[in-house]
Formats: structure tokens, sequence, C-alpha cells
């Protein structure tokens, strides 16, 4: 369990400067994450790489000359935010573009192209990598739609070589798309992690027992079974990938392919044994003929103190491997002789991206602002009051992160929203600056899209009158489509199933007359009867957990918060 | 707890095995444990280092140029053998004598000293440092008696480094001094750690509190306090350090020493954490006046999974700075640029040294050497049926490893005895050959006694006689006193404890003409009625763990495996 933290709030934060403060040689922070702290040549490529915390030396540790230039560091288990990727890819770039590369999750998927929109509108050329090793997360003829797990390495290092020579985005892109495609990971896992101040862990297997293919978060696995001998679950690791091996490698005997292992330890099972299980490793695949290059056994993506091992094949070719073999020096990895390395000049050091800008605005408006301030204050107490029963209720089919998200979103949004008003901002103008810090600060998909939410209010309200009932209507109803655009529906038991109702039934009362304040206590109420029933639906699409199934008598997390929150805002 | 395992008792042995299949860009494995892959400049001083397995990258981990030439690896949480120590140093040294330096625990100090003596013996220079950084295990005015934990880093890098520059074997000794004497640690542990294949944790701390300064096996510390916070723990761990600084180190505020921080994590305390605790602890140091120069945050010595954190603050002057910065580059510790390499030559690679000399023999004393061999089988036998007995027995007060190192000693004088029983060896060298198998194999400090005491015994025995009830007694009477010539005596809840009423009881019933049978049986009564009267003795000397105090009603295992052997050997 994690037992060293203060405030489980800032556990992220705090972990990050640690971090950058053990590893000054090597990393400076800067907005989201941190950047190389020494100097890249002008030209060349920025790989930026990134993901939640909790599992170290993925992201930071990875960050330095001849691997990433730059990581973006979420919350715990939530994907960075937007601006989060925006900033450190903006610190990190050196003028050849950015190749963002990183594990392929819903969170990170949504929050780093939302990050490459932002970055190509301010005219920086992007392309992206998602790893997709994890063999056990979907069929091999649906490989894209896989989890990226150990395998990230394989992917980050090969692109850092080819950007450290130069090669440009369209070349260092190709490289990493093949080092992807012949990168497989296959796990398991003994026991769960727990996050920061929770008193339970966030999932857990049966004493005795391990689950084969769980994810580095407790996704669902494909099977279970007793805990093998050390050889056993060699001969189980190597078995499964040598079944599936990508386009282009055969085992013809005599000559064999060759291949990178990588025995990858979750956290708590530690290196002594995964020393014992490598040794079976490495006799299997030498008697398949296949010739080892350059392996690396030891912690390399973790999940918090998790009891688990991956294993990861990684087939070169004679690219790829002279790639794998380059130098590199980041805080957790370094590989070969000197890499040169200057200081990065603080005074050369680029501003973070501008805030939102605010426009003129009516006394009306900012009236209106001031009020709206005062909400986000009292959704910050509401959610400080229920953080930990939130993330209770996440924890059942999620990764127990919702509460710690949302609460740092509305610190975050009560605290812009502050200055804004201080800053003469209208209504408009002060959602749409809160609702850039609360993406930014709370991270994750529900921080994504509280955003967007937050964003269409701001964008409908404007600066310049007093919101009607009907105008806060259509920028309700405004929000509901931004939210919806996530792509989730009603039924898949997230908070749309309160936010669609909610905004039927103020749109059918104001409509029919009611005043706000009438036509608000009754969406409230149909927001939170929808959220409640979210406990009888199924379990979450595509996130239930090993013991999830036993869990669907337990509500959404996010629909119940839209309900609290809503019923707080009461006009 | 360790999970991933074959046969327990053959676990330290594939862990080397698959550490060097994995690393063997920087080591080789020898007689032993590891040398360095690659070859060093002649006449430079070759830094051994060593102890038991379970504390990695402690200490295969540290081996390669920059560092140390050589690690002896023992037994799970047991010494190397002598003969393991003396194998890697011989493997290791090129020309510029050897220091020896390891963490100071009793089982280590003897068998590194005596591995001394024997590379003395055959001409190469030796000195030892000990390394004595855990600032709780005994007061400053007797700091040669403290522990060594993750200190051993700042010794082994500043010895390997001044080694590395080519200085003498008097001018590495006196650096790697200085650097032992500028360095402390204090460590705090959660929770315990369990051997492979057992049931329970060597182990315990309560629920929910810490223990202050356990050691890395579980050695006892001075207090226990409920679990702080990060902040807290950061405040505990520095106020201590800073409460006793080594000569020559003041806080004058302005400009202020210069100090290496290693945050240590012990097995399942993960990096996040440990970032936290690390924020905290470089501004308390940094308020102190004090400049931080080069931290390392991670896992440097381990205890397994055993969940811990231990601050080391290494006090530099600039000879030490120098050296700490220096380049090194091994499987788990590198730093700086390039370090020149190139490949060790198998075809130089010098043999073992020599096996114990088998004598001219009469054909009684090859007799009764048959009859020897066949005495080793049935302990063998016997042992591999109580392992786990009396690993259980040993946990209690010990470090659980008594059952495994006894088998490992006996199956390999099992088998060096049959060779020596081919090869036409007489009794006494029967018994000579098979003591050092027993050694090499068990290692530890029960493995280093019984070797010395069956040498003692084939020794008087030799090769050329039947031997009469009356040599028997006096060679038992010599073995008797190898044994105590270790330092402990009866009362100390040891092996003594059955072994000295067993020698009295055979000498007066022999001197009173009894038969050798009748007195053996007199004899191996009362050894066993002392051995199960340890277990109302005191707890064990300088052992007690956290729980111990409330098992003394358990036997010792060293007396009671005696009494069991003897009772098997009954002629």
């Amino acid at each position: 369990m994690t037992r060293l933290f203060n405030d489980p709030a800032d556990f992220a934060d705090e972990a990050t400067d640690g971090f950058v403060a053990a590893n000054e040689r090597w990393v400076r922070k800067v907005h989201g994450g941190v950047a190389r702290a020494t100097t890249s040549p002008d030209g060349t490529v920025a790989v930026v790489i990134g993901g939640g915390s909790g599992h170290y030396p993925a992201f930071g540790g990875l960050v330095g000359p001849g691997l990433a230039a730059g990581a973006a560091m979420g919350n715990l288990f939530a994907s960075p935010s937007a601006q989060q990727v925006a900033g450190v890819a903006r610190a990190a770039e050196h003028g050849g573009g950015v190749l963002l590369s990183y594990g392929n999750y819903a969170g990170d998927v949504l929050n780093f192209d939302a990050a490459a929109r932002t970055l190509e509108a301010d005219g920086i050329p992007v392309r992206t990598v998602r790893v997709t090793d994890d063999v056990t997360s979907a069929p091999a003829d649906d490989a894209t739609k896989r989890r990226g797990i150990a395998g990230d390495l394989c992917v980050f290092k090969v692109a850092g070589a080819a950007a450290e020579q130069g090669r440009s985005l369209d070349e260092v892109t190709a490289v990493a798309e093949r080092a992807n495609d012949r990168t497989q990971s296959f796990g398991v896992a003994f026991s769960g992690c727990s996050l920061p101040g929770a008193d339970e862990p966030l999932f857990t297997v049966p004493e005795g027992r391990i689950a084969i293919g769980m994810g580095i978060h407790g996704e669902r696995g494909i099977d279970e079974a007793d805990v093998p001998t050390a050889d056993g679950l060699a001969e189980l690791l190597v078995a499964r990938l040598l079944d599936e091996l990508p386009d282009g490698v055969a085992l013809d005997g005599a000559n064999g392919p060759r291949v990178v292992p990588i025995l990858n330890g979750l956290g708590s099972v530690k290196y002594e044994e995964l020393f014992v299980v490598y040794r079976s490793v490495q006799q299997r695949l030498a008697d398949a003929g296949i010739v080892i290059v350059e392996p690396e056994v030891g912690e390399l993506v973790t999940s918090f103190d998790m009891a688990g091992v991956s294993l990861t094949l990684f087939w070169l070719d004679d690219e790829l491997e002279e790639l794998w073999a380059a130098a590199a020096d980041t805080p957790a990895y370094r590989k070969g002789g000197a890499v040169p390395q200057e200081r990065v000049d603080p005074s050369t050091v680029e501003a973070d991206a501008e805030a939102v800008a605010i426009g003129a605005a009516s006394d009306d408006s900012r009236a209106v602002g001031e009020q709206v301030a005062a909400g986000f204050a009292a959704v910050r107490a509401l959610l400080d009051e229920h953080a930990d029963e939130l993330g209770r209720i996440d924890a059942v089919a999620g990764d127990g992160d919702h509460g710690i998200g949302m609460q740092r979103g509305a610190h975050a949004a009560e605290a812009a929203a502050t200055d804004a008003v201080t800053s003469g901002a209208g209504v408009g103008s002060v959602l749409r600056i809160a609702a850039d810090a609360w993406s930014d600060k709370a991270g994750g998909t529900s921080g994504a899209i509280w955003g967007a939410g937050l964003e269409a209010l701001g964008r409908v309200l404007g600066d310049d009158e007093r919101p009607s009932a009907a105008t806060v209507q259509s920028a309700v109803h405004a929000a509901t489509e931004a939210v919806l655009a996530f792509g989730a529906t009603t039924g898949d038991k997230t908070m749309v199933d309160a936010l669609v109702p909610f905004d039927e039934v103020l749109r059918t009362r104001i409509d029919a007359g009611a005043s706000l304040g009438e036509a608000w206590t009754d969406a409230v109420r149909a927001a939170r009867e929808a959220a409640d029933a979210t406990a009888s639906l199924v379990p979450k699409m595509g996130r239930a957990r090993t013991h999830a199934e036993q869990a669907v008598g337990t509500p959404d997390p996010g629909a119940v918060s839209f309900a609290l929150i809503v019923e707080t805002l009461a006009p």
C-alpha cells in the first residue's frame, strides 16, 4: 500500500517536485511536467511522452538526451490534461516538430489529441504514435485498440534515438510506428496497489492466484490461475508471446530472429525474483533459436507497489537494433557512452502559453460573473467534503481517482474564477477561464469533459448581458452537446446518464413557463434519480475490473458528482 | 512477500544466474559471485564487495568500471563463505591488491576476514573497510560496532573511483575509510519481507506503526511510532542525522557543508512516495544552509519487498566530491560519460584456486573415510527432512536461513566426500574436503563454523590410522575448540550450548572406559537436553527482532541441528 504522503490531493504534484529536485541534472519543471534540463540541437524532433502518475520511471524518469525531450505528468493514474501536454511540448520543442507518444488509454488519447490540435494551431508540426503492446487487451485483428504497458520503453527509446540523429518528424514517426508494430507484452498480477490515503487496495487478486493479462491500473485480465513457479511463469509468458509473432518475424531455427526481452516488475515483485524468472525466460528464448540483444530486467513501467510482472518482446531489425543500442542518459535509464550535454540557459526558456483572454464585459455580466465565482467556491467546498466518498465509489469499477480529480479541478476553477472577477471579467469569461483551469488541473477524462462543458456554458452566456432563463437553458444544452461529443451515450454508466435528463427537464420546464429556480429544482431531481439509477446498470463500459462484476449496485461517480454539483448551484 | 521461485534452496543461485544473463555487458560469473566482464588496467586496486543475497542492487548490481571489480554473493540474507569471497577476489584482482569492503555484520566479518587471510597467504595484498553507517545500531562512541546499510554505496563508489584513478591500495583504503567516517544513515520500516517459500513474513511491524532504526534483515530498532506523513518522516530522518554530525562537519549557516543525500527505498515503498519525502528532505537540508550535491533517490540497498526507507547523508570534502562525481558504469548504477571498456578475454581467465589436496592414505583410514561419506549422506537426508522446521525456528529470532544454509552445506559436503572417497582419500582428507565444500556452499556464520569444526575433526583423525575411541574424542574436542574460537560461549543461545556438553560427556565416558558407541549415545542425550534447554534462555545475543522478546520459548536452531546430526551419526 502507499504509506507516505501528505495531503493525498497534493501527492502527484509533490512527487513531481521531489523528482525534479532529485534529478535536476536531467530535467527541469515546466507547466504540466518536465522537460530536459539540457539543450538539444535546433531543428531536431522533440519526442514528448506522458501519462498518469504512479508508473515511475514512466514517464518523467525517461527524459534526457537520447530519449524523451519532455514528459507530461498527470495526476495519479489519470491522463495529463491537454493544457499539460501542450505546455510540456512547447517547452520541449526545439524547431523540428513534436512526436507525441504514449500508452493507448481513452483519457490519454482525448487529452493528447486535444493538445495536438492546440500545438498545430500554433504552427508546431505534430505527429502521434500510441503504444499498443499489451496482447491481452484486444485481439490481434484489432491491435490498434490494445493498451500500452512496458512496451512504451521500446517505442520511446527508438523514437528518441532517431530524433537524436536529426531525422525528420516523418522519419522519427515511421520508425516509432515500426517499433510499436514489433513490440508485444504480456503481464500477470498477484495483488493490487492502493492509492495515497485509500483504506483499501484499488483492486484485489485472490490469495495464491494470479490474474493473467491484468493491466497496470487493474484493468480486467483474460484469465486467472494458481501462482506458478518461476519457471512456470516464464513458460506462460514466453509461450503466449511466441504464439503471436508480429508480421515479418519467423522462428526459422538456425539463424533465428533477434529480440530485446524486457522483464518488467510492477512494484513489489523484486529484483531477485525477476532474475530467477529471467534465467528461465532467456533459456526458453535461446531454445527457440532466438538471439537475445541487450535485455532489460527491472522496474520500467510500474503501478505503485502492485505485485506483478510483464514480459515484453521487441523484435529487432537492423535499424531498430542500432536505435535501441544508441546512447541515452535519463534519470532512470542510461545506456552507452557520453551524450553531449549543456544546461538550458534559463533566460531563453519561453513563458507558458497565454492564458484565456478576458473580453470587455457589461456591468450586468460582471455581476453574474461574481455569482458564478461564488458558485465555484460552493462547488469546491462540496467536493472537499465528498472527495473521499466519490473516490470510494470510483474504485469499485474505475481507478479511484474521480474524487481527487474533481477536487483538484474545482480548486483550480475557484481560484481562476476569483482572479477573473478581480480583473473585471464578465460571466462568459469567468466560465471560460475557470473551464481552462479545471481541465488543466483535474486531468484525466472527467477533467477534459468538465472543461469542455464549462467552456460551452461560458461561450453561450457571453460577457454582454444578464442571462435570461432561456439563455441559461441554451447554455446548459450547449454544454450537454459538448459533453456528448466525447462519445458516451445514456446507459454507458457515465456522467451523461445524469446530464441528459437534467438538460431535458430544464428545457421542458422552462419552455412550459417555469422560473429558472423552479425548473432547476425539477432538473436536479431528475439528475439525482438518474444518477442513483446508474447503480443498477451493467458494469461500466470497457473498464470492468476483476471484481467489478459483483459491484453493479454501485452508482457511477461521474453521474453522482454531477447531481451533487447542480444541486449545490440551485439559482 | 516473495512469490516467484522454484526450489527455495536454489533461489540465490538461480537469481545470480539470471542476473548474469541479463547483465553480461557488465559482469561474468565466477566462483562465489561475479566479476567485471571488462578489463581493468594492470596494477590497479580491485575493490571487492559482497554480502548476502536479497539486497539488490547490492551487491552484484554495483560491479563495473568506476565501481566494484567483483561482488561475492551469499545465500539469502547470509554472508558469502570465505571461499566465495576469495574466489571472487582472485578473479577480480589485477595486480594492485584487493580492498574488501562490506557492511559490518558478524557473519560477513567472519568470512571476509578468513578470505583475507587466504588471499594474503597467496601473496595478494588485502585491506578491509567495513561500512558502519547505521546510527541507530550502536552509540556514537562505539561507532565501529554499527551496521552497514545504504551508506555502502558511498564507500564503494569512492573506493571504486579512487581505484580507477590508479591510486595505491593504501590510498584507496584511506579514502574509503574517510568516506565511511563521513557517511551516516537512519531508517524506518513499515512491514517485513518473506523469504522464498516461507509462509509468514520474517518479521512484522504492527499495522499503522513504524519501527524506527530497524535494520535491513529486521534487526531490532530503537523505537516505534505511528506512521507519519511524508513531511513528518523527512523531519524525523533529517533531524536525527543533523543531530550527530561527523567530526569536521559544522552547520555554520552562510557557506554550509556539502552533502550527498541518498533516500533509499527498501523494496515496496515506491518511487513516487520517495520523491514526496525527498521534496521535504531537500527543503530541510537547504533550510539548514547545507549544499546538496548529486543526490540519489531510489532503490540502492533493498531487503526484498520490505516496506521501509532510509536516509543517508554523505558529507563531502573536495576529494570525496570529485570521487563521488566520477564516471561509473554498472548494471544498476551509472554516472557520467563513457568509461573505457574492453571485454575480458575468456582464455586469460584464471582457474579457481586449487582444491584441498588429498594426502596418501592407509587402507584402514580409507575404510573409515567411506563410513564418513555414508554419514554425510545420512546427514544430508536428515537436513532435507528438517530444513523447513529449522528455518521456522530460526525465523523467530534470526533471519530464517538456518535450514537452507545447513541443507546446502550438507549437500555439498556429501558430494565432495563421495568424490574424495572415489579418489582414494583417507578419513582425514574426506573430512577436510567435505569441510571446505560445506562452508563454501552454506555461507553465513553457521557455514563457517561447521567448516572449521569438520576441518579440525579431519586434521586430528588424519589419513594413516583407523581412529580409536580416544582419537575420536580428541578430534571432537579439537572441533569444539575450533568452534569456540568464533567467540560464542555457553548460554549465548547458539550451537555451542549443545556442542560443549556433547564434548564433555563424550570425554568423561570414554575416559571412564565406555565404548565409543556407549559414550556417543550418552553424549547425544546431553546435547539434546541442552538444545531443548536453549528454549528457556534469554533472546539471542544481539540479534533480537522486534517481536523476538515474546519468543524466548523457541530453541536455538544451531543447537537443535547439532543434536539432530550427532544423533544420526551414532557409530
